[in-house]
């Protein structure tokens, strides 16, 4: 099995900032410890009322994401009112963690692993299979690991039901996500766990879990987005037909940083990604499986697209390439710097791919292009509504 | 000087409905003539308050700016309110204007050129240069004819003040866009009309003018994101030092359907798109002048984006390269379709791109990916700040 993984170790394009200490796996975690309250809204914005369809419940940010008091600099007030763009205002890209080693001169840099997986229909050698690549990216450096979309089971509505698992339930009515926590803890390292099917009640989601050095799971993120879409003679699938919509963004603070995470159709909604970016994640994995139509037409466009529009990293992860399958996965599993830039990315066999994160590039790159400081609050505002309405 | 000009047509990847009546230049206006007062917000979005900054005349849409009524289908109401995910609520696609022959059957389809124009410092030569241009495309068929970004003179701080004209005092003031209306209204095309500099009491602004088939002015858009960069060793500008910025969106019904407009850096700021998007634009529209680091880092990559994530078309018109130029601008003038795909595209060379525009294609992706369906109001809104406060 092993030897049907070919490791990628990205060497192309490398951002100048080579990683001084990546290879550390302690990092501290004491500057998360302490998340302040998130500050109000400026007095001449009157929050937009809430869509009646949501509950008090489903408000607000998820508990594991910790949100930092925003602190503007004067350079920001400008009479475009560029903190205005976003409602609430955007955060500052939070400090990441940083190495032990250096942690008075340097941002997190760290590798990130994407394991394009062949998935079969035998669930037991899927998670298997998962784990052991896991196991090898871990051993290669890497300090976060990322699954594709639905990497347990076959990707069709009639495959959905059998393989889905009661994530809350957890134990044996979810091993797929019990060997995510495992090996999570066993090697110390953050899993953005692709997605599997979930079942919730009477629901079905499509579900990507995010599991930290201490096995813990941080998030739980519900596709928003259902895939429906009607190419003809090309594409036609309807997840509806079987799956429930997530209700809520997911952004959470990892030891590798604050991640924003979408699954597949998710990404071709720009808003999202907006969201996440004025929520201040240094990164947004998303696990997805294109097919070969929509696939070359728009999986790295769009990647590459969330990336620099919103100045972070990007990272997704697909399936191998299965011609015999009923649903056949473009792969292409990519990593993507904050100027839009393909750091590292593969064709559609099975692979590994392991590269180089380098946040201290965000505030490079933003300094660069200042496009925070040179947006036009004044003319467009883009609203968080969870994140307004939990204030 | 024609034979300096090269001429492309476009044949790759035409879409699968080409034009049976493009060459028409006659085009029906009846549709244009009664524009229907905007629509209420739904009762459950309070409306935000106004910036302090907008004054009140200030607020609202350009006169040239007809924009219909919001008529949704039942199929937009859903759970998620994709209709709330703008603010107001998203426009349909307005029905363009169709050919005689064949307005029963089709929507429009015709010829837009794009001239990838030399720009020298000879101001007189530049003006008899473009409107040759303008006359050659219009001879290959084109409808619609863009010119590049500071079009008239170099593009730099210095020249800016000296090439700039008093666009509202018009004839002798503005040789420029005299020429304009003079060559629009004889050939009876629409021309975006690149940019210049343009003086306004004792500010100066980045400029584009569209002139429709009649040679009158249908609308005026001031650069409103300025190009204030620095990539150390790379690429450093500050247009505001001489620049004043814009203060309004500009959309404009045409001929040739509703046309959004953007000047370069306003690429940058997918908000822009989106606010022309959901006020039904058919087509951004932006001249620009990228150059040889952003050039190839952004320049397709963001006009790709605009289009796909907006599902309408992108034209883009630069300079060509002069490497001998305080500037040096990329070139690469293209045509993307609303699948993100490149239609037409050339070099660094001087050149005028002939491709062709087909708006039945923007029914049909949007069927394909129901975006506008599936957007989640009940998480995210964008707010056209100024087209809110006009209601």
């Amino acid at each position: 099995m092993k030897a049907a993984l070919s490791t990628l170790i990205s060497t192309k394009n490398l951002p100048p900032h080579h990683c001084a200490s990546s290879s550390s796996s302690s990092l501290s975690r004491s500057i998360w410890l302490h998340p302040k309250p998130l500050s109000p809204l400026p007095s001449f914005l009157a929050p937009i009322a809430p869509a009646k369809s949501l509950s008090s419940s489903s408000i607000g940010l998820s508990r594991s994401s910790k949100i930092h008091t925003a602190n503007f600099s004067s350079t920001m007030a400008s009479a475009y009112k560029p903190e205005a763009a976003r409602v609430p205002p955007a955060l500052p890209l939070p400090t990441p963690p940083v190495t032990k080693a250096s942690y008075l001169i340097m941002s997190l840099c760290f590798k990130i692993g994407l394991c394009q997986l062949a998935v079969t229909a035998d669930k037991e050698r899927n998670i298997a299979h998962a784990r052991k690549a896991i196991e090898d990216a871990a051993a290669k450096g890497a300090q976060l690991v990322l699954l594709p979309e639905i990497w347990n089971g076959p990707y069709s509505n009639d495959s959905f039901p059998v393989y889905a698992e009661d994530i809350d339930a957890g134990g044996d009515a979810s091993p797929s996500t019990a060997m995510l926590s495992e090996v999570s803890q066993r090697l110390k390292i953050t899993i953005v766990g692709g997605s599997i099917a979930e079942r919730s009640g009477d629901r079905l989601y499509n579900t990507s879990c995010v599991f930290g050095t201490d096995g813990k799971l941080l998030a739980k993120h519900r596709k928003i987005h259902l895939f429906d879409i009607d190419i003809p003679g090309k594409i036609t699938f309807i997840e509806s037909k079987t799956l429930t919509a997530g209700q809520t963004p997911t952004i959470v603070d990892t030891e590798v940083g604050r991640i924003g995470i979408g699954i597949c159709y998710d990404i071709r909604f720009q808003e999202l990604a907006m969201i996440y970016g004025a929520r201040g994640a240094h990164l947004i994995c998303y696990p997805g499986a294109f097919n070969m139509t929509t696939g070359p037409l728009h999986w790295e466009l769009l990647q590459r697209a969330r990336a620099v529009d919103n100045q972070l990293y990007v990272a997704t992860c697909s399936p191998a390439q299965d011609a015999g399958a009923g649903y056949v996965a473009w792969g292409h599993s990519t990593l993507v710097g904050p100027f839009g830039e393909v750091l590292a990315t593969t064709e559609h066999e099975e692979a590994i791919i392991i590269a180089e994160v380098d946040y201290s590039l965000l505030e490079l790159r933003r300094t660069n292009l200042p496009l925070l400081k040179q947006r036009r609050g004044d003319l467009y505002q883009l609203v968080d509504v969870q994140r307004l309405n939990s204030q």
